[in-house]
């Protein structure tokens, strides 16, 4: 019996069944090959090196490079390891967790260059897309929001409705990215109005088209004690590599001091607020890892969208300390409120780190756009608000503060609604029986589609179930007082 | 019955009962809650952007941050990943390790920068803190003086405790480290002085007022397999990192360049002495995994005060050895000396690796101060010894060779005796009945503070006890070859 | 009794039995005693810090270094962390693959600054080695070289055999590398051929003569679910750094860019392609974690020679596709064939990650040397090829495009002659009674070597065996379903 691409309950009836089996075994090699090539195929018609920087007619200076590529590094280990582990912590999940975010995180990194690329002004005057750093860099963004998508649905898809949906939802997010960096002229530099909420609310609405009462205290929905210290190292390596992240794609030297600091300040508020919250609000007035390890995160998103307008620490502080309250409290009581009344299962609480800190960033942003009077940005304006800065081919008036309020809030607005109707109509086209479906009872489970080692079964089921009395059996030579241990922490324990 | 923060034996006999309850359970909370607000208000008040490098009228120029940022960012990843994960050998505390090493860290980022900040002469004269990057990189240093206390108490302190611990040694390291930079003018490059050996004995000072038998020989005090993996992570990254935090501070770029080198000499030295003397002096000929995770890093202490100065490779390359055998003998003798002499418990050995190795940088200092005649440096003098720089105002005379070694000792000297005292009398503080206290049985432990997953109990306590016959039981069919293993190492496998 | 350092079966007959006792047992000391005392001294005798950068008589200027730390520091994490931890997924010898990593990396980077330096025309002419962050980044260079040969023999040597290995290593490796370099001036930008190609063959080599029925099918080489999860961090460390890597030695700011890219490129296309392709040939159409940790890598190996010459993405891309595909191919066919046919054992499969796929970026890099003109390469043909460019001292006429391919191929070939001779070579001379050798049922595990905490070997041995009945025994209240499920997934279970 083949587990690993099972077939559904019910199949395409006009399929002879034959062909439909195989369908089903094959399909993720197909959607993989036919892109793959696709993609490189794209690549050599349209993708070459960018003139100024990577090419041998480029001028010997390094200063482009020394300023972005230790950001580049940043926000590449916070793709790659960050958001792996961090997503490690289910029990059986590790191996998928890890694997299949690096797999999306590549497959989108070929595809945003791609769409980014063909969607530019660029392209439509020259035809080519020319290749540097910063469109890398541009595609570890893109590749953010599929991966934070992927965390609200962990454990539910299989490996080709995961290589589906980042087929769709690549070149949806980078039109509505593009819609809101180029039309609205939206200031947002660490992306959280068009990578966070995008990816959030996207996965939400995905899920909820999942959403089936196995998901719902699933038995593998739950955490280890070595997974949780897994995520977090998921957890502090995004901690320490947000700065970058939030000054890599700002444009001036103040912005990147700026935003390096802002985000920093808001983390380390968030951290704070999450370990004062988190025992006041939990059972037994205990710390939970979850909320150490992902609202403690909250602030960066919180911070992003303005990492490079705020000019007082003090706010970057305070807004931090206000997203690590909401997602404390949104980890606590709404996601069980949701889950209750709408079924929805969000399996890392993203909703939580990526979905209400990035609307509360958007909020923040438009507070920010009026907060400041113009003069206050001089030169740096034009990097920061272009559509504020007095036009220099003087074709007419630049936008006023108010007004670029609305268009952060105009932003925002369409990234939700994007994000959610693509996301619902996703939800409901990976559900076609024609395409791979997780067995429930195999929900957040590696076993289907990953070889796994001889202690998979121990380690992942039966080690939380072991009592002392079993282990230690009648003949044991040790203490009877050891034997009566009676563990006061089982009942309260929780995923 | 609320375990998380348990009442002590006895209450302080004023107060009403019910109202010190209250006070036991909502203590953290409390002072997590008004230590957060005022330092908000605090940074609102008196902590804005420094002009020069983060506000729009700074010059578009990267330079500064290009050199820094990565020095920063080093720094950054010993602090919150490779401390972190170096305390979380222990087999039922790694929730607390990592998660209590990020609260301190954050906690004492705001209040390092406000401490140092209204210390400085620019406050004095201006009444305002300018924040700049520069300011983040000394509150990551104050944090690892922080965490090096932290590792000497591991598992002995409430969360509680731990803060409160902040609170009062985060002022008092900031004032000494001023006194000895600004007063005595000592250099200091990497903080071996005032970061590490203030850190060790005001942790070792602390721990002393807890000293009791139930720490010693405690059955939580022990390893796991997997947990000495995670420690080795922790190990490695401040391994691959500290050539930038001991050349993060320095000013000229061959002193950036030498330091690098320095340093990492230093570590090479350090970690082949320690593989070389550790199985001369383990039991059974065998390597440790706490000499190879902790002495293999003595060397960054070591040549800490001096990596910008030393100008021979064979000097950071004999330091670092040097620091290795001490510190790999310290675990192997002293620290055992000193628990039975004593009843000193030093939880991650911390005396062995940050106390006599940095004992050993501020000695070899005052040797380095006159090792090389003056004129050596030349115009980098300033940098390195500010006082012995003729002084460009014509004021006076400079410090002589030997002046600036006598002042390096003084440092040295002032930095014990502050950090001793100071630690006893927060030791004795911390242990007031009226503050959470930790329960001896749950020392070195997670459950009474954390939400524990369901395998926790196995994980962490049965695991070590199964012997092969107990699980394989009675119908058992595999070869009766496999259940008469004698297991060898039984006997000699230690923390 | 002692089991450190185990007697072999037969002794020098020439010695007398007491002397070979303690031959044995201080070994190791005595090797690492001597090489570290040594090295310490010629480090005093001949090597010096570079003028021009890390002495108080250098400029101030940080350019150099800002451009080179970051690479170095990625460079550096690949060699501590990154090999440290993809070796470690052997489930019994996760103390060993770290440690021992820790250990041969520093023990190269003393011997490979000297070597180098020594075999430098500067030391020719000018009788001493003047030392900056460039030697540092060569000696990691060569670390690699020697951590791939200890991955391919990863479980099978003592570890005085691998400081033997080691000290014999360094300069064979470093005398290829020179003449591959400086005489037939080939070009190698992120040493695939001198490094990797180097390390596998001489690692085979040198098993080969090891090969025992006794490594196949060891129950120790196999891995278990959190060992995975370690492996993958090393494997990502390894992934995001590699373009630092491929980058840190080319010369000119246009090839680091390209350089950089050119890698990231590879390996996204490698990793999609073994994802791709895995589950084509894996039994149950499964994902195998061993070729997701390994085979993702090979594009960086496949891209290294010629990482600052590609000038069209598709073929980065396209070549990283490729080696993909050998890499998942050779570890499903090539090296159970090798296996049975020579008895060779590789343990963990570099044959396929860093042997063939340098083999193929050998071979590419002569198709590269003719694919563009030289005049595509203008002023940089000098740093990516110096015999190609026209010679400035005018004596004679820079080499061809044809003719720089065939010295790319002389230079792969003598590697591979050089490497198998002198692995074959030192696997002979290891297998010398009177060095240490590991007991056949201790391959593959740190029991002898390493003092083990109390959880060994259920961790790592029992657990594997843990069957659902024998675990929750006789009075088990839990219901009869969950005693009854079929471990379905345990037949297909592997390393």
């Amino acid at each position: 019996q083949k587990m690993g691409f099972v077939k559904p309950v019910w199949s395409l009836p006009r399929l002879p069944a034959i062909l439909n089996a195989h369908m089903h075994r094959f399909q993720f090699t197909a959607i993989m090959l036919v892109s793959h090539i696709v993609f490189i195929v794209l690549f050599g018609v349209y993708v070459s090196f960018d003139e100024l920087f990577a090419m041998p007619s480029a001028a010997n200076d390094n200063t482009y490079l020394n300023t972005k590529y230790p950001y580049y590094m940043g926000t590449h280990v916070i793709i790659f390891i960050g958001f792996a582990y961090l997503m490690s912590f289910l029990k059986r999940y590790g191996y998928s967790a890890i694997s299949i975010n690096m797999l999306l995180a590549c497959l989108t990194i070929e595809w945003a260059v791609l769409c980014r690329g063909l969607f530019s002004k660029q392209f439509a005057e020259t035809g080519t897309i020319s290749l540097n750093i910063d469109h890398l860099l541009h595609a570890d963004f893109s590749a953010a929001c599929i991966l934070i998508t992927m965390g609200v649905v962990l454990g539910k898809l299989s490996p080709t409705q995961y290589v589906i949906m980042t087929l769709i939802e690549v070149p949806i997010s980078q039109a509505t990215e593009l819609l809101c960096r180029d039309v609205y002229k939206i200031n947002d530099a660490g992306g959280s109005i068009v990578v966070h909420v995008f990816g959030a609310y996207f996965g939400i609405a995905l899920s909820l088209a999942f959403a089936r009462k196995t998901q719902r205290a699933h038995e593998h929905d739950a955490s280890l004690y070595h997974t949780d210290m897994f995520a977090m190292l998921g957890t502090l390596f995004i901690f320490v590599n947000w700065p970058s992240l939030n000054a890599a794609t700002t444009v001036t030297a103040e912005a990147h001091h700026r935003a390096i600091i802002n985000t920093h300040l808001s983390l380390v508020g968030c951290t704070l607020a999450t370990f004062l919250v988190c025992p006041i609000f939990e059972p037994r007035k205990k710390f939970n890892m979850v909320q150490i390890a992902n609202s403690t995160l909250a602030g960066g998103v919180a911070i992003g969208t303005c990492a490079n307008v705020v000019l007082d620490p003090i706010l970057s502080l305070t807004i931090g300390s206000v997203a690590g309250v909401i997602s404390v409290l949104g980890y606590i009581y709404l996601t069980p409120y949701l889950s209750a009344r709408l079924a929805l299962h969000d399996t890392c609480g993203l909703h939580n780190l990526h979905g209400m800190p990035g609307i509360l960033a958007g909020l923040f942003s438009a507070v920010m756009a009026v907060a400041y009077p113009k003069e206050r940005f001089g030169a740096s304006l034009a990097s920061i608000y272009p559509a504020m800065a007095s036009n220099s081919t003087g074709t007419g008036e630049s936008q006023t503060e108010s007004g670029q309020a609305l268009m952060q809030l105009a932003g925002l607005g369409t990234v939700l609604g994007v994000s959610i109707i693509s996301g619902a109509l996703t939800g409901i086209f990976l559900r076609l029986p024609c395409i791979n479906q997780v067995r429930s009872e195999e929900y957040f489970a590696d076993g289907d589609y990953f070889h796994t080692p001889d202690d998979y079964e121990f380690t992942t089921k039966i080690s939380g179930k072991v009592r002392h009395e079993h282990v230690l059996g009648h003949g044991d030579k040790t203490s009877s007082v050891q034997q009566r241990i009676i563990h006061h922490d089982q009942e309260d324990s929780s995923a």
